[in-house]
């Protein structure tokens, strides 16, 4: 069996890690739940084991080195250098482009937390699978929470270590959250994905003809730059920007997903972020990094890259000193952080 | 009818306001409130005014820079050194000690915020009426919510301009505070005084021998310095220190309290202040100095010295960034502010 090939977003922003998410670093970067960052983590995910070839890496010119920095040395990465941002189906679709028609590609954002490789491998063989038999597969993550900010998988008919998609659910109220996850028949669509290279092509030419005609011309015009691949700037930049599940898996009659219960968080926020490091919390759910001191406090969370932070009395509040910003929010507040002043204007 | 002489007290620290008041730069000398430190507005209280001398400040070496500074030229204030802290009866007997023995003298905390001068120069008049009839006598300040944090004063029998004090009460727990507020009887002891400056060391050698004649013998052994007077070091360091309430207030037979209902606030703490500045809050509560974003907030006080406080989803909190130092504390946990170690290790 050939291997899959994994390709590595990193497009995202994550303003809503701001101040410490900046753009000049963002989220994928930073070292958020431990010493590697997310984005190394995404690499080691698929690292060391035959079945997976050499990540292709998709990003824009201004982390081009970070990455490289970030992969080390010998990693057999190639980079596809994004001429501008243009959403995830374009960015899919270019790297789709550069690998044989029959490759299997698994599509994996670069700013996500994964706790159990394990099972975050097992889903990927299985998706793998599925897509070698010409379904476009989504990840389908395991929730345990009403999540009002994803949008959800609904099951439909069985297939072969998955389900056929049933129906593509944006991000319901609280209410309609609560049903979904009482249903047992939903699931997060956490953006992982597998499909054939030629076959998402396919489907694209399908659906967004310009869009796939636009990449085509970007990757006929592009060149080489040893391990980075620059497409032609012109015809990316002409591309009307859209998600690959507008794109393609919502339009597709062969969508299927697989179930994947490994401990995911898109570390959308700090609230989340404070969640995946509940491991580290005291006695009363504290979790603090840098100088903090706390009095009376529950559920806080607290970083800083020098001056000391100092809490009383504080629950659930999460405060982020960083590189002469201050940030405090409530964990409801976290969502609101990117469009905070400081965020936007960075 | 001779004039009053303020004696200004410079002793407190105020280390539930750190990090913006510090050992070297406490409370009194901060502007807090506006324009104005506390203690400039404690001099221009009794300034401009025939019925008030010039003022005795009472206060440590290391800040007697720092207070001529704020005095100004042509203040006529006289500066008493204390060789060391050893609390109020100490502090208030050394001015004294200083004054003609018919002298009435109105001890004023430096570091308190009074909203009404008129309705303060009022009782300071009823106050010194009172000296001059030989009472010691105390502000009653009008309670105006069960605060927890204060001592009481309860009323006794009338006399001209004020009462008797019936009992003096420690600062009581909730559900007592909550009664003496329905009683009326009550009102809090704000540590502002009015005394012959004979009267008040006569009872104090009556109640306080060892520390009357230690505070007579540095006195004796002082020197003037111009404007500065230095109390012998050796005697004054030898006192045992204690309140001016515990020491003579509560043993006198002649303790008596003129009311006072004149905006008065100890700006005790972080909440404190931020009450006494109400008065400039946006429409949600917020009141805000510096650098400051608020997204979805209420009732949050946030000030910085420098770098930008952005906050989300936060209800009754205080933020205070200055000098390096974050601190962020519920208003019911500005109380605990000092305890911090930020707070007890500068």
């Amino acid at each position: 069996m050939t291997a899959i090939h994994p390709v590595i977003l990193c497009g995202g922003g994550g303003t809503r890690l701001w101040p410490v998410s900046r753009k000049a670093l963002p989220k994928p970067f930073l070292p958020l739940l431990g010493e590697e960052t997310l984005f190394e983590q995404a690499v080691r995910r698929v690292a060391g084991d035959d079945r997976f070839a050499p990540p292709i890496v998709v990003a824009g010119a201004d982390h081009a080195d970070l990455i490289e920095a970030q992969l080390g040395p010998a990693s057999g990465a190639r980079l596809v250098i994004e001429p501008a941002a243009r959403n995830t189906a374009p960015a899919i679709a270019l790297a789709a482009a550069l690998l044989p028609e029959d490759a299997v590609m698994l599509v994996c954002p670069s700013d996500h937390h994964i706790a159990d490789t394990d099972a975050f491998r097992a889903s990927a063989l299985a998706a793998a699978a599925l897509a070698r038999e010409d379904h476009l597969v989504s990840f389908g993550i395991a929730a345990d929470r009403p999540e009002t900010g994803y949008g959800y998988l609904r099951r439909g008919a069985p297939l072969a270590g998955g389900y056929a998609i049933r129906e593509f659910v944006e991000k319901p109220d609280r209410a309609r959250a609560e049903a979904y996850l009482a249903s047992g028949e939903y699931s997060w669509n956490g953006g992982i994905f597998a499909f054939r290279a030629g076959h998402l092509l396919a489907e694209l030419a399908a659906h967004r003809p310009d869009m796939a005609r636009l990449v085509a011309e970007a990757v006929a015009g592009g060149r080489w730059e040893g391990a980075r691949f620059h497409p032609a700037p012109a015809p990316f930049a002409a591309i009307a920007g859209d998600s690959i599940d507008y794109a393609v898996m919502e339009n597709t009659a062969r969508a299927a997903m697989v179930p994947a219960d490994m401990g995911w968080s898109d570390i959308g926020n700090w609230a989340a972020l404070a969640e995946a490091l509940a491991g580290e919390a005291d006695g009363l759910g504290n979790v603090v990094r840098g100088a903090v001191d706390l009095a009376d406090c529950r559920d806080v969370f607290a970083t800083t890259d020098g001056p000391r932070i100092s809490a009383v009395g504080l629950e659930g509040v999460c405060i982020v000193v960083s590189d002469g910003e201050v940030l405090v929010t409530t964990r409801d507040g976290a969502q609101g952080v990117g469009k905070l002043p400081g965020a936007m204007s960075q």
